[in-house]
């Protein structure tokens, strides 16, 4: 297997990148490609004294950046480190692309490059959400690919998610849930209310809406979105998160007992920074692509990286990508019937 | 004036209901009239030794409950408190009906017996939401009455939410964002795309999108959604931000070291937990009907019934009804162009 992971994506590159492929190579016996500026990954890899042999460098002169107009980056820098890893795997060169770079040319160039499986009506980016309670984290999907969603797609996020926690986490019949304004059948929009009929009648294990306040703290393993509420959803949750923490931080900083306090309570205090540190977990896909895509958050540093890398395999082992393949023929008769509905 | 209030409505009516009315009454010269079963309020009336003048009691025998389906409940009874009181708000027998009842029955029973202001295409509920750095508040809105939106609503929200938040606040020239998923003009999906056109063709404030992880900490006075995503975005913060306090709480508990930590901290852990108690704030209005109907917590207590009660007053004395009104009129021409551009 060759893991192929872009050298320049994310703040941290390509130190951290190569830190944390050098750190993975160690332990498996996969072969890791890391794509970027050659000299300089090679630069790298010698600060880390690697002396292995499963890192290749494979050499990719450009770079794009989070602030370039996605679909056009990916036509014009064929140079650049998603460009050239994602022609790897689409031409068998390698079997998954891992970057921290920009979403949006990584789903561009995912499906202009590797392709979307067929039957696939559009790929959906996937995104880690933390329980709250410290319980592990739930795959949410979509979270921005399509923000102009139709229920056959929620129906696809659902089966996809599925499957990709299963293979990744070993989660037997993952449990999944569609992210919705109210818990009876009868609440939301159109596309929702279609979107549970198809989800339930399907073969995965759906076990109804979900609102957003109970996300994190319900035991499930997938949440189905569209690509906008997705969004809203993890950003809302995200700058709450974010915002309470930092005020604890100012809070708790502010005045000798205060300090005093916080230092007592330090060890309580660190248990839940470390909710939000979820490290471990591995990127995100990108499904319905042709070929595994996994994206890491652009703040990615060693730790990140090595668990991506080493959550990757399973993700190529178990055949996410034919799975999906196999269950969206499976189903099409579902599909066919939205879209008839729809027409 | 004659402020109607539900003296049936939320988890602790009728008891808080009646002293918060109590409480306001002392302090203003304006008439208080709590509708619910005569001989019940008239006891609590008794029991908080009220002698003053300025509240009246009018019989009402039924209650609507949170399970009932609201338009069947207010068509079916009509010796409802919320039926009764919103009559009196039609009839002119009062100024203002204030409720911590189920809010679809209020929406319902708003729409049915009060009616939507002309041109008003859909009335919108509103919330407030508490900026976590302690900086007051914002007004959401829609949080739900509407979950098939179309611009020309997201325009009316950012309208209507622009003048109470002038008329109740006092803020001269409210600033006004779109929720929305990027922050730039072309991001979104369509409905939102065009709600972008629309409010900045108009005369607010409008100063372009907002992502959800912001809102928090941006110095803004009114949010505009769609009733879908309003909804996801309130729930999934009001969601994390309780999940985490009640962490916060546990752990702090956890241990003699952190019970000490905590006990010397607890000013400054105190400081957060009053962000999230924004009683004061009064209650959020159902806006684009033809008389003033505001919502308050269905957990609502004396403090929250007193403050939504000063809080109405505005509401009424600056005629936000008629405000929003003329301001329709005045927009009247970019809803037309909305229309025919949808059709």
């Amino acid at each position: 297997m060759k893991i192929i992971i872009d050298g320049m994506g994310g703040d941290n590159a390509p130190q951290e990148i190569v830190k944390g492929a050098v750190k993975a190579a160690a332990e498996i016996s996969e072969t890791i490609v890391i794509v970027g500026p050659e000299e300089l990954i090679n630069n790298c890899l010698r600060e880390c004294n690697f002396t292995g042999i499963n890192i290749e460098v494979v050499n990719a002169t450009e770079v794009i950046s989070n602030h370039e107009a996605p679909a056009m980056a990916i036509r014009k820098k064929k140079d650049s480190t998603i460009v050239k890893g994602m022609n790897m795997v689409k031409n068998g060169e390698g079997d998954v692309f891992i970057s921290g770079g920009s979403t949006g040319a990584l789903l561009s160039g995912g499906l202009t490059t590797i392709g979307r499986i067929k039957g696939i009506r559009r790929p959906a980016i996937a995104a880690w959400f933390p329980k709250l309670n410290g319980k592990g984290t739930t795959l949410l999907l979509d979270c921005g690919a399509s923000v102009e969603a139709k229920s056959e797609y929620l129906l696809q996020n659902g089966i996809m998610g599925s499957i990709f926690v299963k293979a990744v986490k070993g989660v037997e019949n993952p449990d999944v849930r569609l992210l919705n304004i109210g818990a009876e059948e009868s609440k939301g929009d159109e596309l929702h209310k279609e979107a549970y009929k198809l989800l339930d009648a399907s073969d995965i294990n759906f076990n109804g809406n979900i609102e957003g306040r109970d996300v994190a703290e319900t035991e499930c393993d997938v949440v189905v979105t569209d690509g906008f509420s997705g969004n809203i959803f993890l950003k809302s949750s995200e700058g709450t998160a974010l915002t309470l923490m930092h005020l604890l931080k100012d809070k708790l900083t502010e005045g000798v007992l205060a300090k005093l306090g916080a230092a007592l309570a330090y060890g309580k205090i660190k248990e839940i920074v470390r909710i939000f540190d979820y490290s471990d977990v591995g990127g995100a896909p990108i499904l319905g692509l042709k070929g595994p895509v996994l994206k890491i958050h652009g703040n990615s540093k060693e730790t990140e990286v090595y668990y991506a890398i080493l959550k990757a395999i399973p993700f190529v082992k178990n055949d996410v990508t034919g799975m999906i393949s196999d269950a969206i023929k499976d189903n099409e008769v579902l599909f066919t019937s939205a879209k008839s509905a729809a027409e």
